[in-house]
């Protein structure tokens, strides 16, 4: 049987961590951030402690870009959509002058993005659909294994944020599942999240284009279609947690107002921890709070006080951001 | 912190199994289905068989109606459905004279079920749609801890299939994940998996309405829409199971024409087990193969010699159908 697993081992660097019993987050500097997560994770796996929650609750959600690894200076699937591009562009001479692809030819980002929804989501049928779940699979793997981060020259896969890493492996070792939960595209994240984070393509929830079941020359597989299914970003992303899991969540970190709906939901109950990564380390990552950009801050951040959500700032509470570097 | 698993332990009997390492299928009777289910077993858990499948690759997929428990004398769901419309009907003074609800508060289902797609779509969204998960969730637990089988006078969380039950628990101390891949409501289905079959809600697969993420009076919650979003049935199941699990099962158990796609996905790779449940078993159950029914045989069990599926013959292959007869 050709195993996705084993596929994955081969091709991609797992970035394994150096946590112990004593320090389970060696990467976080002492202070509110780690503090929170250690106390919390005291309490609910405490039998004897009123919050207590049973290992079947026991479930974190943690949005992928700018929260498990660095998001600039564009989205990782962006990356991978720009070299689909390329790729693609000898069959297609018509590109050349036409938008958003001429664009994106020329790496564009600013005029591509432009165009609205239509071109935007044009440029995601055109890559993403028109093959089937297992070549798609493939592509992303091998895409994967070798697209260099253009800031760092590492994998993007080496390009995760260590403290988070840390975080996936003490709340598993203390008997939670992690999910992902993405508004990129589920079926990118699948093929590798195993090997990067742990975490199985069965806990990955994400944005998703429809597919259909066809038997092709005897051989049965999934297509994918040039179509939305479902968008998981926002007041969307409760719905996709529900819909895969039938539970709510106890814990969710996220990095940005897309992940507002999924923060507030999740910590509606008690016990429960939400935790914004705030980018504001312009050194060692990027600075782009919206304070910076815009002159005013992030909706996350503003309503984090009041919503008792923990703001881990990466400059003050991350030791180490990436694992490559010490 | 309010606790589905500790709800459900409460109000519906859970079914112990009476398996030992002996015999892991004390309610099989020895032949052929028997000894392949233990021969699929022992092959894929050695790993010095060629056909080893390590731990993340074992997977498998059960239909629920009718291949877990009992479908008739009508779906469970629609039970559920029709004792809806009467707690409904004081509150619909017009369903006296409107169809389908006319009919369904005569227990009609020929005529209610007769109207088409339009009018079952409409019964579904009146009595499954308007209230939040949770409330929904509690509707489901209330009905399902006190609604009685018509035909057995047990309640129906005990009209299970043992010898499935037996399968569940064998796959499961195998490593194997059980997921339910039901045409039934997922929502339906979930509030209780746990505690009848032991599989718990993020293995539950099933058809499904959309779902709103809305704030009302500060509190966060989903709200149940009248509005179809996915039916895992037939073409569905493949594309509803990938969706879910971004992973290929190698077992699938199924009873009818809408179990044709997920087995025939499902056995086009080896490993693979299928096995199609056969309902032949007039004095305990029900006879209702379309052999007797229409003069001809299902489709699934006209595929089933070419593609090696395994007939279960409910008649002979079982020594006990239910768990409250022995």
């Amino acid at each position: 049987m050709k195993n996705r697993e084993a596929e994955q081992n081969k091709q991609v660097t797992f970035n394994k961590v150096k946590s112990s019993r004593n320090d389970p987050l060696p990467s976080w500097n002492d202070g509110q951030a780690k503090q929170a997560i250690l106390d919390f994770i005291k309490k609910v796996t405490d039998p004897r402690n009123a919050q207590f929650v049973p290992t079947e609750g026991r479930i974190a959600v943690f949005d992928n870009d700018g929260t498990l690894w660095t998001e600039q200076p564009c989205y990782t699937q962006m990356a991978f959509l720009l070299d689909r591009i390329e790729d693609l562009a000898p069959q297609h001479p018509e590109w050349k002058e036409e938008q958003p692809f001429k664009a994106l030819l020329e790496r564009d980002l600013k005029t591509a993005l432009s165009g609205g929804l239509k071109e935007i989501s044009e440029m995601i049928m055109v890559t993403h659909a028109g093959m089937t779940t297992t070549e798609f699979d493939k592509l992303v793997m091998e895409w994967i294994s070798k697209a260099l981060h253009p800031t760092f020259g590492k994998l993007y896969s080496e390009c995760v944020f260590l403290p988070m890493l840390e975080v996936l492996e003490y709340f598993k070792s203390n008997g939670f599942r992690n999910y992902i939960v993405s508004g990129g595209g589920i079926e990118f994240i699948r093929p590798w999240s195993k090997a990067i984070y742990g975490i199985p393509p069965s806990q990955v929830i994400g944005s998703s284009i429809k597919t259909q079941y066809k038997v092709v020359d005897g051989n049965p597989q999934l297509q994918r279609l040039p179509e939305i299914n479902f968008i998981d970003d926002k007041d969307g992303k409760p719905v996709g947690i529900f819909s895969n899991i039938g539970q709510q969540p106890v814990v969710a970190f996220g990095n940005s107002d897309g992940d507002i709906q999924m923060l507030e939901w999740v910590t509606s109950r008690e016990p429960s921890l939400g935790i914004i990564i705030k980018h504001d380390d312009a050194q060692r990552e990027w600075s782009y709070t919206k304070e910076t950009l815009q002159g005013k801050l992030d909706q996350a951040l503003i309503m984090a006080p009041d919503k008792n959500w923990i703001i881990t700032s990466m400059k003050n509470d991350w030791k180490t951001i990436f694992p490559f570097i010490d």
